[in-house]
């Protein structure tokens, strides 16, 4: 990049840097992209709302002041913020425990997870912890994101069928819908039904048929984008034109129409304390998915974005939507791709976005007055169903079976305990494997390849050994996890082959000695001076060595410490017993 | 070692293998070392159930069955297993928090931990999990052992004073005993305090003041090792004679006369609930404290121990003191070490010791009616307070800030908050500092010392190097935490040097790369691509090549594999698009 961040306005407000540069050519390009995202966003929101058990107008508002403030403090030129599926199924989880859908302390809990989330971003950004958003896994997130999108799928169901049912977890959702099956609506199963099929069509099946029809690409692109809009008319105009709404279909109904309002979260005690865990896993979780967005199209024109001021961004974000009705946003992935696709330059695409959706909510909600839940449903299904990629398991099975425990373990706890539950324990599970790998690492005793002075695994080369010589490369950092296992090695190995008078440890994979691994050595220099055997080191690495000297293992060594392994071994193998003194 | 472990029977029973050689000079030595245990013991026991809030009885009845129970199924020739300080400490904040001292449910409640405790130690062992117990570091274990002697010398005070003060916390115990300071009985404080300064001076004075006089090295160290038997004797008699204990001077009063009882840990599921996290630390403490015992003296004789096994040994001891009145045990440092000292060859020393100590429970326990509770409690301060030691806080602040870092805060928060806390935030401080630390791992810039083929530092070396051409070396397995750290590295380094055609990581210190790091490198390859930078990878390790194989990153590498990182410099610096390709 050609910036030099040196202005701390410019650092924190990334604006003041692509803003100098602003042109013409860049403003039509945005206004574009703008147009385009606007369109696709009004449904969107909508639906999105409704997943998070919110009035409609809350997923609209959550666009508007959330997408600017990005604008002025994010650093990625192409991501989108506003509601995405998998934050608003989490939102309904958190504040489902906290208040009763669709009073007033339900929207006000949604203001206040948004602020807390919003804060707690600033801080990681300002305090530079994006690095703890790592703890996540892959493996982890791709088993959370498609065992939310199996949820938010299934907790869709009860509004196509146009029953009432309540559930965060796979069982309890299906045994809601089960046990209201008898008050199925079948005018709006037919709504929704049709509806979700079309919208699949268009997905998979309007773009081959209108390029055989002879459209051109852009055409068939545009087309395929607006599908949803096309969704929402035409059961629009049906339950309108035949008043469905009397027949029992449930619609969105009155929506005010109003620019975002001015709010104020909850500051209660209590209401912080319950929704701060919540708010801290959808800050990570959002984090995470919006910066890989961020970072894949930022690669595409090699651009760079800085994850640390990507939290304040978001954070700014989210701190906007507490405070103009909204509820917990992130950068989403498809609206950013559609953003980047349409040809959006600069955050200035955003705020024409805002604007777009500001008209909208002033001037347009009286025509979703008819607009059925149903509908709504629909677009949440087939856009979440793309989302669920069962085939990581398989990947991960054929590539290691830890990483297949942690996806599997994520999936499972998500739609069986809940969200936060899956997570949790997806996050510790990926930990303890990893300590588990590591507690015994490999340890290859070798020798030297004949002629050269390559070292290598006695068991899979034929190399040079002598009795009195045992030389074990160590493939680990040593830490306290796996210090006693290197310290029983030894002694067993030591134990068993009675003629030996040296170990040597080569230490070129070690990358960390800790304050456990050192005195696990010190143990076993001394043990091994009792047997009167000598312990060296070779290939220690320079950051190594220098703790190392910082304790008395080297002086109290009963050994030396080599360069390379075959200095070790020429000293050693030749003149073994004037070595040790 | 040279026997061979194939019947399952010798497996899971040492004690058929040593059997079969046991002789006549073993026989004798055995006998010398459990006479000198024995008389070491008894106080001990006594002292130790004091500070468990147990009946004095129960510490002799621990000391018995389990050392005959771990004579059988343990591997280390030399330990001595029974009740100890920091186990005693333990089992009192367990139980205390579900029963009443002094009340039969406090009894059961201590047969209960023992038989949890037996019961997952012999699981963990024939599962194989001691590895379990390397989740605790040294620092950790350091941190934990001096903070558990200062909370037990303070504990102790109160027997010292002669009033009643209870609490499991630094400040619970400072305050409860304040609180009483009214009631202070000064005949108790002079036996206590005679008591403590006597035994300090045979620990510390009596060795040289004996050999200033003429008395053999052998003589001397009986002399010091019989200390708290003159001391047991000599404030005996004085309460004796002087009837003291109707002076308010708190005794032992009258312990049962019997062999060891059989008794049932409570099955009531609440109980076990409520003992069971405090059964696993105890476990966990008890093995670690006890392998470390068992493994240095074992070195001193070119013997071994089996962890695993050890697991039986010590859960067979503690379901031992179960069913015959005791409570949790295990291997003692001090018992351990006068048992080495004083010649014991076999586990037989352990069964010859428990006979001894079965004769006293038998015969000698109207002797100790007049013992006063002020000398136990000055054995147990001079005992414990050789487990303090605060230089670890110095030794690992110079080494490593981390490990500093895990020891104050094990040390700070088991005074404060208590042993369950202190060593639960002390394990959880130790991972999560290894894990940050592996979080930003080192990655250097390599460039070739010309000449030669060793590449280096390019800041710590004058090396060759090429604008074309960026070598990476990774020092540091890929995992999770760290993945997402060298994808943002290479990107930013990437974009900042313009003139990059290559990327080579050279992957000499990679020990794993874990599924989040393949998705990270493939992200990276597929950047690069689009970018039309090649990535190369350089001395993989067979293990981590072996799982790249399975995966697509080898396919679709937008490069090649070098087996050495000169190789790569070979071929990408001299022609460098042809290599690309």
């Amino acid at each position: 990049m050609d910036r030099t961040m040196t202005h701390p306005l410019r650092r924190y407000m990334p604006v003041f840097d692509w803003g100098r540069t602003y042109d013409r050519k860049a403003f039509s390009n945005d206004m574009i992209a703008a147009v385009i995202v606007t369109i696709m966003l009004i449904p969107q929101s909508l639906a999105y709302a409704l997943l998070a058990g919110l009035p409609p107008e809350a997923g609209i508002y959550a666009s508007i002041a959330p997408i600017v403030l990005y604008a002025l403090f994010g650093t990625s030129r192409a991501l989108a913020v506003g509601p995405v599926a998998v934050v608003s199924l989490l939102t309904a989880s958190a504040i489902g425990q906290v208040a009763e859908q669709g009073t007033a302390g339900y929207a006000i809990a949604a203001l206040t997870l948004a602020f807390l989330s919003g804060g707690f971003l600033v801080l990681m950004g300002v305090f530079r912890l994006g690095f703890l958003a790592n703890f996540l896994s892959h493996p982890v997130i791709a088993g959370f994101i498609t065992a939310s999108g199996i949820l938010i799928a299934t907790s869709q169901l009860k509004h196509i069928l146009g029953v009432s049912a309540h559930g965060h977890t796979l069982p309890e959702i299906l045994l809601a819908i089960g046990a209201h099956l008898n008050e199925v609506n079948w005018i709006t199963v037919i709504i929704g039904a049709t509806a979700t099929a079309f919208l699949f069509w268009v997905r998979k099946g309007l773009k081959p048929f209108l390029t055989r029809l002879g459209a051109s690409a852009t055409m068939a692109d545009i087309a395929t984008k607006a599908g949803p809009v096309v969704a929402v008319v035409g059961t629009t105009v049906a339950v309108w034109a035949f008043d469905l709404a009397g027949q029992g279909v449930k619609i969105v109904g009155e929506v005010p129409q109003s620019l975002p309002p001015l709010t104020l979260p909850g500051f209660s005690l209590d209401l912080l304390q319950a929704l701060l865990v919540p708010a801290i896993l959808i800050s990570i979780i959002g984090f995470v998915e919006s910066v890989s967005v961020a970072q894949t199209l930022a690669a595409k024109k090699r651009q760079c974005i800085n994850p640390d001021q990507e939290l304040i961004g978001l954070g700014a974000a989210n701190l906007g939507a507490a405070f103009t009705g909204g509820y917990p946003v992130t950068g989403g992935f498809a609206r950013s791709v559609v953003n980047f696709d349409a040809g959006a330059e600069t955050p200035a695409a955003g705020a024409f976005t805002a604007i777009g959706l500001a008209i909208a909510a002033v001037s347009l909600t009286p025509l979703v007055f008819f607009l059925p839940n149903a509908t709504l449903a629909a677009t949440i299904i087939v856009a979440v169903l793309s989302l669920v990629d069962l085939s990581i398991l398989k990947k991960t099975w054929a590539y290691s079976r830890a990483d297949f425990t942690a996806v599997a373990a994520t999936i499972v706890l998500t739609l069986t305990l809940g969200v936060e539950v899956g997570v949790a324990a997806g996050v510790i599970t990926s930990v303890l494997l990893h300590l588990y790998k590591t507690s015994r690492p490999h340890v290859a005793e070798v020798g030297r390849v004949p002629g050269s002075e390559h070292f290598r695994n006695i068991l899979r080369h034929e190399v040079e050994t002598d009795p009195r010589v045992l030389c074990l490369r160590v493939d680990e950092s040593l830490y306290f996890v796996n210090a006693r296992f290197l310290e029983d090695l030894i002694q067993s190995r030591v134990i068993e082959g009675c003629s030996i008078a040296h170990v040597v440890l080569m230490f070129s994979a070690v990358n960390e000695v800790d304050y456990s691994a050192l005195e696990s050595l010190e143990a076993v220099n001394a043990r091994l001076k009792d047997m009167d055997v000598g312990l060296h080191l070779s290939e220690v690495k320079g950051p190594v060595m220098d703790r190392l000297k910082r304790s008395h293992l080297i002086d109290d060594l009963n050994g030396q410490i080599f360069l390379s392994q075959n200095d070790a071994w020429t000293t050693l193998a030749d003149h073994p017993r004037a070595a040790a003194e």
